[in-house]
């Protein structure tokens, strides 16, 4: 199925001992080796500005994996392996970025990766510029033969201005096919359902829009509070770390026309189309358009809870946004006039992450008011976590002599199990193969960042309050009233 | 929900005793009493031209209702109740009626029936017309007060003529308003459910046309062959037993344009509509669009079974068809040249009987040819036995790198229990609250029968063959060849 010499390469982690290599990136090429997808030539180059043998590298891996592995246990063979192609090169100063250069210039040789390599950019956000200035001041990608490429971790800016500067500088040294923007959202298996079940079906793409569609709610709902990274969240806040990437993302699939073909470039015209859509919300409309809030204290579970201010780490007198409702419009032919509502927050009662397509309700009753007192409109969910899967709710007779209706749920489960693959090795293997349907591309993060700025721009002119929700709950008053104004309301998912 | 003093009536069953009486009826007013369903004021009298006390009628009914109620064990109380409302009355020549007439006139007080009379000919059809003219001479259906009806079982009549002279028969005494035609399927909730489901959703209607939707399949499967029915059998045949009414019926609900209202003639305007707009299929025309067959031997769940000539009662050469599978049209805007493909048989692997649309793939594979191999187009199966319940067969993605499309089933299960009413109870309480829509009017019967005719001619001419299938199989070779020669396949349901 896989073309293994495509993979060859030198696989360069910048990071390489960091949390996200750990957790992800090493777990992923231990599960595509183990399903022989890895070229036999691929190389593994960890970096950082630590000072480690290759020895000591291979081993704080090999815990990692044990710890994180889906599958155990570990294939100590397979391990051994991918092991013996792995290096380590410290990158404190230019002396290691040289030193970084020969060795990637010995492994196309020793290990015939045919110079094509492949920069991981596993680090903090404040690595990112240093890191590519020094790529592109010691030629690591411009060797004579073989292609180079650069993945980079999410956020990828914190604002427009950062985004550009950051494509900016990437620009001196890889061109735009070169450069993969992750969003691991778009790796999930249910995000890419997303595509396959609008346009590998007929019978969704007639009713997709204005017409049929009532409103669209988007969801992604975490139960965790900030736990360890209140260093990073207190600067981005929900609408950074979630609306800007992943919702917006989302939003772009469930809206877009149909490309031609899953090529990259096909489907990221499409999305880039919806995001340029988006009707702007101006600083001056965020308290009509958007609600932000914070948690407080509560219940999870029946755990007490403390609130965002009390979680360590974090300034007693935060003013991060924990929680983002929107109220998006995309002003094109199919969706005029059909809200788009967005949320995300912290300390929610469920993980649960969910499309939900409301349609309009039946033009005519035909069976009466009484017999369809509480018929629900016709609603399509995709579910994105937990338990995968699509459920149409459908008016059914209640079976009884007479007339009632009454709203059941018609349900899909992909019944995904250890054998699904994770996010990262799906974009990773993708990031090897150079397909980058499923990454950002540059003028998809700018509109993004677009889009964001302003509301963020509204709150910080103080355009509006930033309430507290308990955690535990489904968010604040402000954002029910959000929806309600509509004559609406969120689902519970 | 049920007002009780609607049904207050007196409810003739001519064949009291028979075995519609035993297996359904009294089942069904059992049912309906213990329902609190019944008027207290309800009358049963039983007739036929046996001779038989009260109490012998009350024992024979109470026999069966042990054997053949769908709740156990019996409420004797329920069952005392009812009993003690029951009356037989022998009918073997015009004392009989004139007898049957004075203890109607005696309910009416007595009982308080406050003379209503339900008449319901649960008899051979070769004792309508009889009974019918009966009724009308000894004045049965003219008393000053109250309503009168007749409720007629299938077959109704056997021919477009007979049907004519039999309407013909009870317009002299009844009103059309007046005439409860049965067709039992008509009762069942899953039947209904096709109504609810396109008309209660606003999903469905959108697509319900030849723009979105490339060929129906209505299929009746039973895996019985003609059991103690030979009789009957020999001279109907599949086409009239099943076709006529069932089949047809099934296809006017799925064909038929949306009524303003569910009552009785709205629903019944709008289905005698479909009827009229079917393309006829001449008597020189069946070797084309119908294909009769006859069972032979064969194997069901690994057990030997007879063929249809070997069955008792069932002449050594008889030609009567047990499979029936037709190519049909309806000319009107919505679905010319969508074709409904009808079959049914006896003696097939197993009991189905199922609503297939098919709708039409995709227009355009975005995801390439391969990914998309296997991949069936959307299909929305309405299940009405057994397994009540709705699927709908989707393209989704394989969980695994890269994409791949297979098709999936998403599912509804109406999960109906003994809690669910049988078609008689629905039937039966209708007909006592003269609600006519499940029932068939004089028209749509006409119309039935004027299309099934020239089939019935272009058989008995000899324009087609009559091939055998052997038992335990979906039919005959013909009737594959039959959608073969359109680019389908039947469904193995």
């Amino acid at each position: 199925m896989i073309e293994v010499g495509e993979a060859s390469s030198a696989f360069v982690i910048f990071g390489g001992t960091g949390d996200l290599s750990k957790r992800k990136l090493v777990p992923a090429l231990y599960q595509l080796a183990k399903q022989g997808a890895l070229s036999p030539s691929l190389a593994i180059v960890g970096t950082s500005r630590t000072h480690l043998s290759d020895q000591e590298f291979r081993n704080e891996l090999h815990d990692a994996l044990v710890r994180h592995s889906r599958t155990q246990p570990i294939d100590e063979a397979i391990w051994d392996a991918l092991a013996s192609r792995m290096r380590w090169v410290t990158t404190a100063n230019d002396d290691g970025y040289a030193e970084l250069g020969r060795v990637l210039d010995h492994l196309a040789v020793e290990k015939d990766t045919q110079g094509n390599r492949l920069f991981y950019l596993a680090t903090p956000p404040s690595a990112y510029i240093p890191i590519i200035t020094a790529i592109g001041r010691h030629s690591l990608a411009s060797a004579a033969s073989g292609w180079k490429r650069i993945v980079i971790e999410k956020p990828f800016g914190s604002d427009l201005t950062s985004a550009r500067a950051l494509s900016a500088a990437l620009s001196l040294t890889f061109s735009e096919a070169e450069i993969f923007r992750i969003d691991h959202y778009l790796g999930k298996e249910t995000v890419q359902n997303i595509l396959v079940l609008r346009f590998a079906n007929s019978i969704f793409e007639p009713l997709w829009n204005r017409r049929y569609i009532d409103h669209v709610q988007i969801t992604v709902g975490e139960c965790l509070g900030v736990e360890e990274r209140a260093n990073y969240y207190e600067q981005a806040g929900a609408m950074r770390d979630i609306v800007q990437n992943h919702l917006l993302q989302l939003l772009a699939l469930v809206a877009m026309e149909p490309p031609a073909s899953f090529g990259a470039d096909a489907v990221r015209d499409e999305k880039v189309k919806v995001l340029r859509a988006l009707r702007p919300i101006h600083p001056d409309e965020v308290a009509e358009r958007a609600v932000r809030a914070q948690y407080g204290p509560g219940y999870i579970e029946g755990q007490r809870t403390a609130g965002y201010r009390q979680d360590e780490g974090v300034a007693p007198t935060s003013d991060t946004e924990t929680y983002v409702a929107l109220k998006c419009f995309i002003d094109n032919w199919r969706w005029q006039d059909t809200p788009f509502y967005l949320r995300t927050g912290k300390r929610l009662p469920r993980r649960s992450t969910e499309i939900a397509i409301q349609f309009h309700g039946a033009p005519h009753q035909m069976f009466g008011r009484e017999a369809s007192a509480g018929l629900e409109p016709n609603t399509l969910v995709l579910r994105l976590q937990p338990d995968e899967g699509i459920s149409l709710t459908l008016g059914a007779k209640v079976p009884a002599q007479g007339v009632r209706i009454r709203s059941v749920n018609m349900e899909f489960m992909y019944g995904f199990d250890t054998g699904s693959p994770d996010s990262y090795e799906t974009l990773v293997l993708d990031a090897l193969q150079g397909d980058a349907t499923l990454f950002m591309r540059r003028d998809e993060a700018e509109e993004q960042w677009s889009f964001v700025d302003p509301i963020l721009r509204g709150w910080r002119a103080g355009n509006s309050t930033l309430p507290r929700y308990d955690a535990g709950t489904w968010g604040p008053t402000e954002a029910d009233l959000l929806v309600a104004r509509d004559g609406r309301a969120w689902r519970k998912p």
